[in-house]
């Protein structure tokens, strides 16, 4: 017998083709194999007669040999092996997995929002209602976003936030950072470094690097970057969160904000404006965004969802100034879109019918009511021995603690006690109640206080 | 009443504070407004008595003017006006809308999925399942992607493409694009520019273009790159199809395979192996990945689902070589996962539960029975006018009408009766067959006879 190497067994699971495939690719790919670069194989026929299989099984195998490039087909000729190959690699040994994070019994992380207050049952009909139009999802979407999306965030943004734009202007994306690699793209060249406020923000931050653009930290007072430090810098771009100021959990002030637009006028300056969770304040209303203030061509908007809808779902948005779009449109189509299409449908009819609206208006209420509890419960148990700012679109507590312990040591002593909290910057330590159902909140601090003492 | 500025409508829709606050803030804002920088507002109790509003109105609207910055409380001496604000801007004129596509009625483009052939009854109950999980909705994910879906990922990608993996160098992410983007911030400053093949490759191209990576396309003979080319050119990173060769509709033949993959070996060259559709064969099995012929460190892995499942699902994953991955590391949590979490965990046990791979064998049927109706349609109608390349993964035809028109015209003409097809590369038409109904394929062919007659 010739085909010591072809070992078919024609009871088993795999398809006799797919068993001749393999002996045969093994024997031309191992080194030292049974079949040699150049060598004639058996012709079909002769080969169903040897083997006692079909004339379909050789055929399909050697088919299949020849799409991948070990044989080669001579007509009139037959069928030559074509070149030695190389064994499948074996796996490799799996890397250690990474440490797990350990869970807490209570977690003042900010990491989740507390499902009592998430909007799940009216989100899930909305994606309920888009899974049952196939035509919408066979397709590819608008890489720019779904029109419906577009213009629902138009109305939005407008109302919500003062946000002064058309829907032709609104470019959506999966979060903050696809959006912001493609305004690098947009800006390529043109922007110079782009400046951050102090301590910056790791993750926009990380985008405008991979892109090769610098980022600088400019230094800033009690109410952010300052027009001073954008002159001085000769940066033509800044990234600012004017409802996030982290100095004092509050927001740029209107003096400041037309002081900082006053720079983008006189430079030709862009600010990009980062709008996370600005309309969740709750003490007062919302301010307005910086774009609204802004001339046409100062201000790139962005706004996302998780923490208003669902951290799981990732749809973001972009407001791009009219200079840029004449660039953007020469370019959207060589963009994918890559926020779900699903999602991008059910988050339009969830704007369109109000239900985002509702669901702040629930939202400030009970992020009101959370906040108010933690600083009562932390002033309790920590009297004067505790500084805190309430960061109410961070959803957070900055509290300082007197005494000679880092932030590093206290969130090390609370983890061992079971609570987890964050460091935060500025020896601070930062508890978030976004994803802490209020009922643990008052015994979550009782226990902090416990290992803290 | 000295305060004509202050229009207040007791049985209006709109909030009495709100409508305080609006009067305010625009006297304060608007050029010549009734209040001016340094002016002292009345006190509280004062204005509620004059408007015979309640203190919590007054309260409110000044809260909110402060927080806004346009008032300054002074403890003890009252409130007063901070700077002139600027009146929101007007919307802009609305910019001309883009022209939409027209509709055809016979659809050889390559933009959609077949609703026929599309899983949706299956991946419905999959998202409807993950739905139910609220404690997986209301938390972030895995900033590299969900352990499951990389746990399912890393066994599908081993059985059906021979990717040799642990999930640990599995990255999932919205599409091919935003990987891109972070697989070009790991590579900054080491890669140089990136090798393409001949007619390239406009969307990957761009992530590196705006990542400030160079763009260099080489030669290419019928089997892909060259390796001649990659040394002569000096490249560092080449990116590759292996299963898309543009040229015939064919793969890269194993032989040409070893000897890229020789050059990765003494360059210490990365290839990055764009696997779209790899899966997708339906005359002979799929070609395994080249990524599991390498040594590990020479491979960059990319896979995708946008027609194997729904063009509108975004899911791509990236397999990163060991090498990469301490760097990867080092930053993962500085990346926000770009896929949904929801149909992440949807598609993991799609995976995990067969479905995937029953509706590969499904989807495999198909196309091959589609392919062949619209190569013998072609055939009847053309004869030895059209020459044909079917290009199995990119699910299309590409024709070549003797004569002197040039693609563009032959497009023009499709369109004008009713029939969409694409211009190609090499002065070819390109007709999609996966969007278009099976029943239409004749038909819509019998319309182009009469369009290219």
């Amino acid at each position: 017998m010739p085909y010591e190497y072809i070992q078919l067994d024609k009871n088993g699971q795999e398809p006799l083709y797919h068993q001749l495939y393999c002996a045969l690719r093994d024997a031309i790919a191992r080194e030292n194999g049974a079949l040699l670069p150049g060598q004639r194989l058996p012709s079909i026929r002769q080969l169903c007669e040897d083997l006692h299989v079909s004339r379909t099984t050789v055929e399909s195998a050697y088919q299949q040999l020849c799409v991948e490039g070990y044989l080669e087909a001579r007509p009139q000729r037959g069928y030559f092996v074509l070149a030695a190959g190389g064994a499948p690699r074996a796996h490799p040994a799996p890397l250690p997995p990474q440490a797990p994070r350990p869970k807490a019994r209570y977690n003042f992380g900010t990491d989740a929002v507390d499902a009592g207050c998430a909007d799940l049952k009216t989100w899930r009909r909305h994606i309920r209602d888009v899974l049952n139009e196939p035509e919408a999802l066979v397709r590819y979407g608008d890489p720019q976003g779904e029109p419906a999306l577009r213009e629902a965030l138009c109305a939005y943004s407008g109302a919500a936030r003062g946000v002064v734009c058309s829907p032709a202007q609104i470019v959506i994306g999966a979060g903050t950072q696809p959006l912001l690699s493609l305004l690098c793209g947009l800006l390529q060249g043109k922007a110079g470094a782009v400046a951050f406020e102090e301590p910056g923000f790791l993750q926009a931050e990380q985008v405008f690097l991979d892109c090769g653009i610098g980022v600088v930290h400019l230094p800033c007072d009690e109410s952010g970057l300052t027009p001073q430090a954008l002159r001085e810098s000769g940066v033509r771009a800044a990234f600012v969160s004017p409802s996030n100021l982290k100095s004092r959990g509050g927001s740029i002030p209107l003096a400041r904000r037309q002081a900082l637009l006053s720079w983008a006028k006189d430079t030709g300056g862009l600010f990009i404006e980062d709008d996370y969770n600005g309309e969740l304040r709750y003490r007062a209303r919302p301010i307005p965004a910086m774009q609204g203030m802004a001339a046409d061509g100062q201000v790139v908007y962005l706004g996302s969802f998780s923490k208003l809808l669902l951290p799981s779902v990732r749809i973001g948005y972009m407001v791009l100034p009219s200079p840029l779009l004449p660039l953007y449109r020469a370019r959207a189509e060589r963009y994918n879109q890559t926020a779900s299409k699903i999602e991008q449908l059910a988050l339009a009819s969830y704007i369109q019918k109000g239900e985002l609206a509702r669901h702040l208006r629930r939202l400030r209420k009970v992020y009101a009511q959370k906040s108010q509890t933690l600083l009562h419960a932390l002033r309790q148990a920590f009297g004067t021995r505790i500084e805190l700012h309430l960061q109410e679109t961070l959803l957070c507590v900055s509290a300082r603690l007197s005494g000679d312990n880092s932030p590093e040591t206290l969130v090390a002593r609370a983890r061992a006690c079971g609570v987890r909290v964050r460091p935060g910057p500025d020896g601070c330590v930062t508890l978030g109640f976004a994803g802490i159902p209020i009922a643990d909140i008052a015994p979550g601090v009782a226990a902090l206080q416990a290992a803290w003492a």
